[in-house]
């Protein structure tokens, strides 16, 4: 099947791990908000969620389009794609267990989007910098080692398997766990010098999805869009500084 | 089967989503850490998160044992729940949308909870009360019309079956959206008052929500926790006043 990737086309933001699964997997997409000419660019995406044609419409980007289906929601998307590409297991257990520790790095992605938009997304940084120093210290004190604590556990209960985060073969959460690292360190390079060497197992497993050939075949391509400072991740070098 | 609810026993929180759910399944559940005695209570529910002996432990409550499978994250329970006891469409459309819904209530309720935890979760709210302020101004003003207004239209684009969310069936994010509802009229009767008049939709699906006679039978009950300032909904005046 032929995907269509809806998402803001100057960004990695969460469609990142939509990208980061159909590269992976090897998949044919149009990733149609970067395009231009009719039907395409950032006036397609915005079409999509407004025009009453669309029965189902998403609240947000981004959002995938499979043949008449429109799936909405980040690890909605994975969740649909995982079984169909070999990214997740294919038993009822296994599945729930990938999706629950998606659902569970999207809600470390929120508190780390929320590191620099406290107060409202509606206002620019600048506008709530105040705020930000405030939580973003909770956040790399606290938050964050709760989260990386409880991944790198997960994958040293993994076992034998410990090279991945779910069983014995890479799953979409893998990649997702990859980017998160990679924002990580581009958005507080000072904190995540410490979690480098206390996260291990993360941090190998970050270095292993980024040699797997289509994944570094995609980060070498134009198709991936450097880190900049207007999505999820981003680079305020006072807010690493409010770690300590 | 007999299901084993993992939640906080003072609070509804995000625990109370899976209960509406398992008590209009009409399903046989306990409420784990709300019974006393040996393998009960608050130590039985960290307990579940911390041993060695489960190879797949969740990240926080809520979670659900279901025979051998240990679920965790409020809409993946959902999602596992829904197909099994007629609370989401069987054909994989519906269940997707159903689901995209849920996590976009998720993310509502997750901007909610931070109106009095706009810092972070492991300060008081009197530590972060000015923060507080600015950011429910915020979300009274710009976000919950945002997601409310979405919603609402979902309602009306469901067509002859407006009356609920999906297809001409009660599903699980229908008893989600009751417990919205009624929560942001707890939190924010000032808000809410006008939002009665706006979203008629969302307001009509919640008062028939209440009525469903298991439903109202629970709701009756002493198995319903009453809304308290430890919850995600907290009535704290000084936030519904600025709403302005």
């Amino acid at each position: 099947m032929k995907y269509e990737l809806y998402y803001w086309p100057t960004i990695q933001g969460r469609g990142e791990y939509v990208r980061l699964a159909l590269e992976e997997a090897g998949s044919s997409y149009r990733d149609i908000a970067r395009e231009s000419g009719r039907g395409r660019g950032v006036p397609a995406l915005l079409s999509m969620m407004r025009t009453r044609r669309v029965a189902r419409p998403p609240f947000a980007p981004p959002y995938l389009k499979a043949g008449r289906l429109i799936i909405g929601q980040t690890a909605n998307i994975l969740a649909f794609l995982g079984p169909r590409h070999g990214l997740a297991p294919r038993e009822e257990g296994g599945r729930l267990w990938v999706h629950q520790l998606q659902l569970t790095l999207s809600d470390f992605v929120g508190e780390i989007h929320d590191t620099h938009h406290p107060i409202s997304p509606d206002l620019y940084y600048r506008e709530q910098e105040k705020e930000a120093l405030r939580r973003t210290a909770e956040i790399l004190k606290r938050r964050a080692p709760k989260y990386l604590g409880y991944f790198e556990d997960v994958m040293a209960r993994n076992g034998r398997h410990a090279r991945y985060l779910v069983g014995a073969r890479l799953s979409y959460v893998d990649l997702s766990m990859f980017q998160v690292v990679a924002g990580l360190g581009f958005a507080f390079p000072r904190a995540a010098a410490k979690w480098t060497r206390r996260y291990k197992r993360l941090y190998a497993l970050h270095a292993q999805v980024q040699e797997r050939p289509r994944i570094a075949a995609y980060l070498a391509s134009p198709r991936r869009i450097a880190f900049n400072n207007d999505g999820v991740f981003r680079q305020y070098p006072e807010l690493d500084l409010a770690g300590g």
